[in-house]
């Protein structure tokens, strides 16, 4: 929706340099804005799209104000920002309050007046659905959970039993959050399944992305705090702790029992074994896991970026030769 | 449901300590036991909660007993021996046979009066759902495919066609079973599709974890065998044989057409490329592949852990340059 | 359906010895064919299986047509030839055109008389779907998406909104297009969410495997082009761009904002890092990742394959020590 560039100003708290009762109407990168677009700049590797931009306004930080051809909104952090003011512009959908013919809620459950089931949607035994809550198509929330207010659930997201959702919460489509852990005793005739009655706590503002599996605990709960922001196709683990405020990327996974602290964050197929504690502030690199306890706040990294092959095939027998590398030395030595 | 120690020892091979008509009608993890609580110690990382568990039993070794403030069930295996109890005091939800009304079964296909269908199921032409099998809700039974026994199917599972699965299989939400395996012949003008007309034949006691894939066959089929527990997020590729009572953890992957042996286990991403044969009783470690033919049993791994970020990239520094260190020990070694 | 030898060798341009009114009217793999079959030879690694084939005809290479037992559709590339005739003698189902009773579609989307909408399909706002498209069972298309001719969902598949796709697309189930990227500001007070307001455009010919993500643009649009083949359980982020042809195999995945160039191929659980440039040609092995621009086609490497335990432990402890061998080298040569 329109807002003029003097509101945004005074809601978010930026300098202004420009006609503030411009307004902007829609959003778009820096060589696709047009005259009613707001736009940003926070990184050094997009400058050269400034002088260029056809938007009505740009935030960006207060040292690069004197290049932009537009109309500008100055601020320290100009993406988290832009963000803000994004969600305003273009704010997610609303959904007249409703449950669709088709949707199928226990008796037993309870569902606020002001929640949107969409087509398809389940609703089982005890559960509640709170204020405002979105549940999309096809979307089954089992027996005996809790979805707090305002929470979204875009499309098929599937949570089986006993999971707890504080507010503001975003699950995208495919999720699934609180099956079995992989719980597994060996015995003579084969594995024995231990049954997994934990469930699964999620706290407020948590974001969780699509076909990612959050497992429900073993015998305690799974925990994720507020504020976690969890990609698509990651994989979280029975029992895992997910301390507030952590990001994990695309496709990194938690093994079992692991307690990761706040303000973590996971790159793209990271990940780290079971029954582990890694404190607060850890960031692990990109296909790298983390082994044991982690107690200093720090990047963590172990992964080799692919090279040429034929070179890359060469290191390889060069590290395997280390030995004989080492042997040659204790002879050289030796003289 | 509550149940006597006395019976406790008795159905489960223990030697009870205690008295045989105390009641467990709960589980719990030691330090979270109330007075009708079952618990176990089976492992000595958790050995400092005994003696504070409020618990009204603990499964756990014979050399332990002594250390017992409570009640003792003695047993050689306490983990499994604990898993068989749980599954008797906490059972499975079970469920009233029928269809329900927005369910969709197809004149054609056959299902026991002994099943419940939930909401918005379907199931296609030919399929046959065994006696007492659960299909939770939104889950899609294709065309061509044979239910065993007892199966559970938790919610949203999809199998598009041409799966027979044996009995009491569990398989979790998301877990698509017998799409089409990736089979392109690349041309000048692109790729073309080779249809994939085989199934997927899954055995007895199979567990498939939440988001897991496993492909149908190209020509002949891909095979799961008995016991088989897959965690979430896995790939098992077209024409892949699991060996019975094989395990793999979250985020593995096994790739077309290789066979992997009886009671194998891969570890959390790790994998086998394609074509290749594993032998049985082998061990897969964290992030890592096997590229050829496994002929021995014993574990085998190729992961580097994660270590400070600082000291990982001089390694990888030293790593590139052990062609130098070679040179110079040769020039070393002629003189 | 049944068709002559003679049919087969005029329509695919082959070279048949034998008779041409013999039919085939199914395949199967080289030891499994029957009289009534039609079957493949492409790699000498299956030749010793070519003696005793039971095979009605077999198409193979010229040089590979005086092994074979029954008889012989002569091809420089046997393999995509024989794709290109099982599409025609095991053609796909088709449907009839139609829309279920349980299938819920907006009153502003438009469907085309041709197509089938399955059991508990959602069709949403202003929504499109072309000539002979099949939309499976539980398939929901979310507002603003258009869906070209003969594209087939096979199940459960999610477009959240704003999702374009070209013709004969194939969409196996649990893929998720169009869902939200992972794009968040770190503040002081947490994460602020980036509203993803970019769209999704697939070409034409694509085929997206099961439980794969591909993400919507956070401002631009993701791109997918014509011809691309996506495995299973891959993820393709926010804003990336993959050219034509290129084929990803299962649980790899592209970060936001990289291009990837032409013909492009990507291994089992192969990557690439965000905001770079992959040029055409270009192939990933398995396992590995690429972290910076590639300008250079060719096979880019970076995993090791798993070995025995034991000696990679050791070999790891040898790498660690590289820094001590240059010191003991440094020392010698200082002599």
């Amino acid at each position: 929706m329109p807002i003029s560039l003097g509101e945004l100003a005074t809601r978010f708290g930026c300098e202004l340099i420009g006609n503030p009762d411009s307004a902007v109407s829609n959003v778009a990168s820096l060589p696709n804005a047009n005259a009613e677009s707001l736009t940003f700049l926070a990184s050094d590797a997009y400058k050269e799209q400034l002088s260029s931009t056809k938007a009505a306004a740009v935030v960006l930080r207060p040292a690069d104000a004197g290049d932009s051809p537009v109309a500008a909104l100055l601020h320290d952090d100009p993406y988290a920002c832009y963000a803000r003011m994004v969600a305003v512009i273009c704010p997610p959908p609303s959904y007249a309050p409703g449950v669709h013919s088709s949707a199928v809620v226990d008796n037993s459950a309870t569902v606020a007046a002001s929640a949107h089931l969409a087509p398809h949607v389940v609703v089982g035994e005890r559960s509640t659905i709170g204020e405002n809550v979105y549940l999309g198509p096809g979307t089954v929330v089992g027996p005996d959970c809790v979805i707090g207010d305002d929470c979204r659930f875009i499309a098929n997201v599937t949570l089986p039993r006993a999971v707890t959702i504080g507010e503001r919460g975003i699950f995208h489509p495919g999720a699934v959050l609180g099956a079995d852990g992989f719980g597994n005793a060996m015995t003579a005739e084969g594995w024995v399944k231990l049954p997994q009655l934990g469930g699964l706590r999620i706290g407020d503002d948590v974001e969780i992305g699509a076909n990612t599996t959050v497992d429900c605990g073993a015998i305690d709960d799974t925990v994720i705090d507020n504020g976690v922001r969890i990609d698509n196709l990651c994989h979280i683990g029975h029992n895992v702790h997910i301390g507030a405020h952590t990001a994990m990327a695309g496709m990194s996974g938690i093994a079992g029992s692991t307690t990761v602290g706040k303000r973590c964050m996971f790159a793209g197929m990271g990940g780290a074994v079971g029954h582990i504690t890694i404190c607060d502030d850890v960031i692990v690199g990109a296909k790298s896991y983390v082994s044991k306890d982690v107690t200093e706040p720090g990047t963590y990294l172990a992964s080799f970026p692919a090279e040429p092959a034929k070179g890359w095939m060469k290191q390889v027998g060069r590290f395997r030769r280390i030995a004989a590398l080492q042997e040659r030395v204790r002879k050289l030595e030796k003289k």
